[in-house]
């Protein structure tokens, strides 16, 4: 058995020595060290597809930087609607806030803010978004599948604000597969609903369209390394990805959400055994932990060798 | 003041006695009373267009006889794809066991047993699934949008299964409107996508295509009820719909996530009121429960009256 | 295996049916009905010795009543001293009432409330308090042990309001052993220190002087039961008096805390076997619920046949 | 409104630099800047008396030198039994391992193992422990409160291994206050109860005795700041202490406790304000984290500048 070694803090200490420390402690300071080492080995992996699923407001929170960074070694980006509604807002200029959780709401909702928690947004954006949607639908709408209409959102905002510091952006300059199965859910879908509802005729793209490409990396992929924050629709699509593979080989997940009622979000990665979405022989960790203190933290911690 | 009034079990008591006197107690024995009330409240109100969004591995955990209930009252009902492919699979006759969460996952596995928390399946329950979808897909691709395709699933099992205790048979025959935006994320997805990756050609389902429908009652009817078990996309996907109405006028949540990482499955009810999306006015509770408890206790309660 | 049975909600249906269906399902609903079926065989176990935990505000919340009817079958009953504090309280007549968990609490301060949660007192009962600690103080600091001077505290009540409903009165007349190894850490532990301050001497209640009597019980008794309500100083203190027993041999833990953080609240019961203070064929269940549900849906499904 | 600034890393960045950025994010992050801003400003606050309470098994976790370090700030340090027993533990020579949460625990209790979550411990510890109260049970019975036997044990410690790192002999050598209102619900308690139950007397040690040492700090200083880890009776016993005072004016929570079922540990600062606990003009921050990675990332932070 391995001594625990108690963290000593040191003066000027870098996140990768507080980290290290954290890999003598046990509980969660234990998972952060150990998803750190996983991520280090995932990332230098060269046979490793590397699959980042993203929930939870991760934008409007400020963990967009850190998203786009990591997207140098994505093979694959799956993501909510609301996560690239809030980089789009953010692509054309507009901005987050900081705010307090404990306002009144129907005070802010008179002021036109909307609120995620303790971050706030003007709800005067989506006049703007509207008039972007309006200028490229028809270009949007003859897209075939999700990953080309992000792609294409990509595109829009390449020619808007080329020097965008954006998730859309740069999965289409690099050409990362970026999947959203609930793309319907969020400001982008109800910017495009605005414009079928006006006569401008539907889309082409498919609803089933995006799964041939994903199943197809996971499936010939050498290795697969799987990164999972806050749980929701983009760790199922990719989990199910994984299911007739030979599993993942890697993985970090990062949720809060409970085991016990359930959910696909707040099981852990064993479960994914069952199934066969995860290699009973793989380097994995649950890091029960918000994903704004985590994911900063971990990634922080490898900075200097990836 | 209203005083707190002691709970008192008595012999034979029936659950909606039960509840009654959870409205005397404090914590979350008030919020179950009050879910109870509002639920009764909206329910009973004519002019109220119901809106249920249901996440979390419901179908799996039992929870399936429930929401067939609750449809009679449903005007619209979003849930996830895995929900759906669960009530397929109980539908065509195969079955979800009681089991153990802290089994050997990898034995598990070998015996090809899929587990989602302390519920298991058989993992050869897709190859059913198979069967079922290449006999019907020239029809299934052929929908317009998720609600027709849904809906031509239910015909589906009217066909292989007339009597069938199902919720897409239920939404199909009442022609109840059912939405699923992620529904390429699910099983149903894996099997769709099977038939497309064999060259059988894609489908016409515009991903985009369903948002008309719930927009439109959310927009037009005279007061809006919801009820969201277990946050996700089904919970977003009403919510968003509601942003541009008068918003919700009673309002249910049921999730054990946690408010503090600011994921739409955590956020409080009263966060809507900021976006427009819950009137200030409204009746509404926020329930922290395992689904699975609270919801049978609440629905429990006013099925004598409703 | 055993098939999931989805529940079925009956008109007029008792609390006794409801859980029994829960037993069918998955996930919570299936733990409600195992600590139900715990609960009962533990107490109709005639060789079996209950020991019945309980943190939290319980008795705030509105549970005073089933901890009195539970008492009839309790062996050992360890809580906190805020438990007991609220219990005296509303023994001599005051009262606690429903608020609400977002009023501004400064406001609240200024009307002289103060709140747990969604429970509201008025600070002034501690005025009466006072008054009735001043009365017997002389009794109390001569007792030896906690468990005595709780008994005391007990008779008191029975001096003062004979016809209270009370847990201090109902352990002081059926002489239940009761402990509270924070004695000092509540309103109660403030009175004390009051008339210590003032100089009329301190107590001779030696702070070890209650762990012979819990210790003897759990390791002379020829089985254990052991109910754990929100975990605390109180689960932890029975814990410790089965350490170098033969472990509990029936087991129910209601707790809505983690796991992961390593803490003895959230730690499940299995973690006892490794310490020999949970037997490994105890029969056992941990409940994730908040208490003030679970606990009455429990107790409520055996009243009749215990 | 202020802007969210979106976090960035970059190579050998400080951990102060890190919870800097921190600043600029939401959520969670957001919380782990400013209580790391609050430390500060009360460590540096020279009319501040600092009153730690610390629940949770930090010693085994590895937290020991964290607490060590922080006490040179500490006026006041309440902690659980646990923690003292283990630091006593890790004072005698003996360790705490790394382990596996998933084991099997009847397995570890054949081979003599305790487990605390991934923590490990040899239970023979309590044979060792047992030789030292022996030994010195005579001069600890004598103390007249919890505090003063406290300080004895770390006296203990300085003859029998000066040169321990421990929290006791930290608190003993530079006459911190320490209290643990929970004493005898702990590995100490049992090692004074077989020293008693052998029939070598009782304690002196009254179970109120420490009562107005730490009421007469609260009432007296001109500030005061808390940091509660973990909840527990730590934290009430400290906020008992403020409960008639002018209130914090600093204050700190790290807790993963819900809210909802309303708990002590969960409540978050705010609610202390109705009681008084809590000054409103209070600079506080709650932090919703496992404290063993919050903690070392928010005192890391500014271990440069206090």
């Amino acid at each position: 058995m391995k001594e625990i070694i108690p963290i000593k803090i040191k003066k000027d200490m870098k996140v990768s020595e507080l980290v290290d420390e954290m890999g003598g402690a046990g509980f969660g300071a234990e998972t952060i060290s150990k998803a750190s080492q996983v991520m280090k080995d995932m990332f230098l992996d060269k046979d490793c597809k590397v699959f980042i699923g993203m929930a939870g407001a991760m934008v409007p929170a400020g963990m967009k930087q850190i998203i786009i960074d990591m997207l140098d070694r994505a093979d694959i980006f799956v993501t909510t609607g609301a996560n690239l509604t809030h980089d789009l807002i953010e692509a054309i200029g507009e901005k987050h806030y900081h705010g307090d959780s404990s306002v009144n709401d129907e005070e802010l909702h008179k002021q036109g803010i909307d609120r995620i928690y303790n971050v706030f947004m003007k709800n005067s954006v989506y006049e703007k978004l509207e008039d972007l949607f309006e200028k490229y639908f028809s270009e949007l709408k003859d897209c075939v599948n999700v990953r080309e209409f992000l792609w294409k959102l990509g595109e829009m905002i390449s020619k808007e604000n080329p020097k965008a510091n954006s998730i859309l952006l740069k999965c289409y300059k690099k050409k990362i597969p970026i999947f959203c199965p609930g793309i319907a859910d969020s400001g982008i879908g109800l910017m495009m609903w605005g414009r079928i509802a006006a006569g401008k005729g539907g889309t082409k793209i498919d609803v089933f369209g995006d799964m041939n490409e994903i199943i197809d990396i996971a499936w010939t992929s050498k290795k697969r390394g799987i990164i999972y924050v806050c749980g929701g629709l983009p760790k199922n699509f990719i989990q199910q990805s994984l299911q007739f593979s030979k599993g993942a080989d890697y993985g970090i997940q990062i949720t809060t959400d409970r085991t016990e009622p359930g959910g696909s979000s707040g099981a852990p990665l064993r479960e994914g055994i069952s199934w066969g979405k995860m290699n009973p022989k793989a380097k994995f960790v649950d890091v029960f932990c918000d994903a704004t203190i985590a994911l900063p933290l971990i990634y922080g911690a490898i900075k200097d060798v990836i």
